[in-house]
């Protein structure tokens, strides 16, 4: 059975260009970039490459870049950077809807005597700026909001949100792991002080990471040992997987005018689809601006969970919400904070695209996704309730 | 030119078994493992099979097997995890010829207001036991000592030191990054609490460590976030990597026993040889108990960072110290501990050998170094002034 991976905000594959580029880098060129030999510095060579091509992406300076083991490290690192440097501060502005990287750490520090302040957002995943505005204090080490939410692809509105954070003098980081590579990100101009992204959500391998820091921003290393990354994160750099991640962020440059208006289409193909096909469905947060690649659906009076058992067995990859908040059978934080409630929130389903969907596979999801859906509402008490009332 | 790689325990080749395993898994089975589709559930079966062969390396229990992002992280996580457990505790025993993940840390955190007592090495490395025993005190929260040196190979008598804590009712942390695959363990009937492993220093790829943690112990996670690693670290898991290990980790168990007597051969050889044929030199540690693959040799009257571009030039691959320790032009530190005057310690040269060393490689070695040793006394105002006295 083919399977159609509609699953790219949960990992994607990595690209053939990808896979290509690293493969001598496991045991050709497999010297240690630290070492003083020129078999480790050739590789040291390819590793300031990826730097710079990571640095191109983003729109920022290759010594800004800091390789980490992946989106969950930089945030966390990010976060306990602020709270090192400046440990009179004791306040935390970030909002209801962030990745468990975040969340769960603020929740975390919570515990610990930080005051956390989460700003709301619409029943659009929108972010309430006025209680934004008001949330910034003397008091406020950092803020932290997600570029593009992994649930829902809703956009915030980050450049601005960190002009507002420059203007007080607080410091800014955005977990931008879903929009990098999607969306045009341009750090050279902004006031975003730091930003987290992951490289296996934009097509190279899992286990690394960015931590973009600004030029002269004050950092404390998370993780501490040797001297690498200048210092700011210790450890052997996964070389294989830089270079990898350094061809990604090329790729995802070149690939962003091209073709992810066709994944745009295709997306917006598969949701009109759906919302015309099956009755009782919401598309969440398709009001606001949201990612090209990301639809999440509510379809009334029946589990996601079953859904998705279903697609499994057509071999349709899609989730219920964050592959890491996966195993709690707990309603998504983020459609509750929106709004919806526990049971409607339990019946959404996030179809995630790449470059590499087809409207074959569009089309082919249409097909089997209407009679799925009409099966389990026929055996739902929910179902069957409404239909009598 | 052939390169001849004799830094192994700065970084190591992946094996191409591993290679040949862990290559579907970045483009063919790339599913996310905590996805509730069965695409994912598949990669996270195999990552349950890898979790079980790094546990049969070790003799331990597939739960008790934390994967992370590398032996710094590992050495990180122990030691932050033991004093957020046990605040009230306020000092850490620790050796000075500890891996910079683990001395860097102790003394960050002596500026926050932690005692950290290093128990001195003799003049071979060796751990003063004495010392060690009156160490121990109520207030300790953890002791980390290295199971192996990465800069001689001289072992520590981890298992009676960890007894030693045990009886006080401290925590005890290795860092066996250099031990695990080159000397047997099990940690089933000994009292090591935590152990750091990383995957690349035993054949498999960069970026995955494992922190050993057992059963019953108290835990604190840190990197915080989604419920991987049964909620005790954060991130996606890098699963190429982590089956990966778990492959390296089979193969260095089968290999223990048939090719590290040939490892330990090729280093004789290559130790005997240099000492008989370049005067004024000195094995260091070698009268300890020592790895197979490890010699660190005195070269006295030359800098050590002249032999490396020397043996450079001949395409052999060596190193004056810890690779994480480069770019740095200090003295080595482990041998600082070991009484070496700076300019001796300056002078030394480590050799790492791995199975995939051959009797040619090293009978090159012996050919080219002692020339060069020659060539370089010769230009040295040293050399020159101890011919006259």
């Amino acid at each position: 059975m083919k399977t159609i991976y509609l699953d790219n905000n949960a990992t994607t594959q990595v690209a053939p260009e990808v896979l290509e580029t690293i493969l001598p880098y496991f045991h050709e060129f497999y010297g240690n970039p630290s070492s003083a030999h020129s078999f480790g510095g050739q590789v040291a060579e390819k590793v300031t490459e990826a730097r710079e091509q990571v640095a191109g992406l983003l729109g920022a300076r290759p010594g800004e870049i800091i390789f980490t083991s992946g989106g969950t490290e930089s945030d966390n690192a990010a976060v306990r950077s602020a709270l090192a440097a400046y440990p009179e501060k004791r306040h935390i502005v970030t909002s209801p809807v962030e990745h468990p990287a975040i969340r769960s750490l603020c929740r975390h520090l919570a515990k610990q005597g930080y005051r956390v302040t989460e700003v709301p957002v619409s029943s659009q995943g929108e972010l309430d700026m006025d209680v934004y505005a008001k949330s910034l204090t003397p008091d406020t080490a950092i803020v932290s909001l997600m570029w593009a939410n992994n649930e829902t692809g809703v956009i915030f509105p980050i450049e601005k949100a960190a002009e507002m954070a420059k203007d007080k003098d607080i410091l800014f980081h955005t977990d931008a792991v879903q929009a990098v590579g999607k969306i045009p990100i341009n750090l050279r101009n902004n006031a975003v002080d730091m930003l987290s992204l992951s490289g296996h959500k934009l097509h190279s391998p899992k286990g690394i990471g960015v931590l973009f820091c600004r030029t002269g921003l004050k950092f404390k290393p998370y993780v501490i040992g040797g001297h690498q990354e200048r210092n700011r994160r210790a450890g052997t750099e996964n070389t294989a997987a830089i270079i990898g991640l350094g061809k990604a962020c090329e790729l995802a440059a070149l690939r962003m005018k091209e073709k992810n208006p066709r994944v745009r289409h295709l997306r917006d193909k598969l949701e009109k689809g759906i919302l015309e096909k099956v009755p009782h469905t919401k598309a969440n947060g398709s009001t606001a601006p949201r990612l090209p690649n990301t639809s999440n659906i509510s379809f009334e009076f029946v589990e996601g969970e079953s859904i998705l058992l279903s697609l499994d067995a057509e071999g349709i990859c899609a989730s219920t919400g964050s592959a890491c908040s996966s195993g709690s059978l707990e309603p998504s934080h983020v459609l509750l904070a929106m709004g919806l409630t526990p049971t409607t929130a339990q019946g959404c389903i996030r179809f995630s695209l790449s470059v590499y969907n087809t409207e074959e596979e569009i089309d082919f999801v249409l097909q089997k996704l209407p009679p799925i859906i009409e099966r389990l509402r026929s055996m739902s008490p929910l179902w069957t309730g409404h239909q009598r009332a």
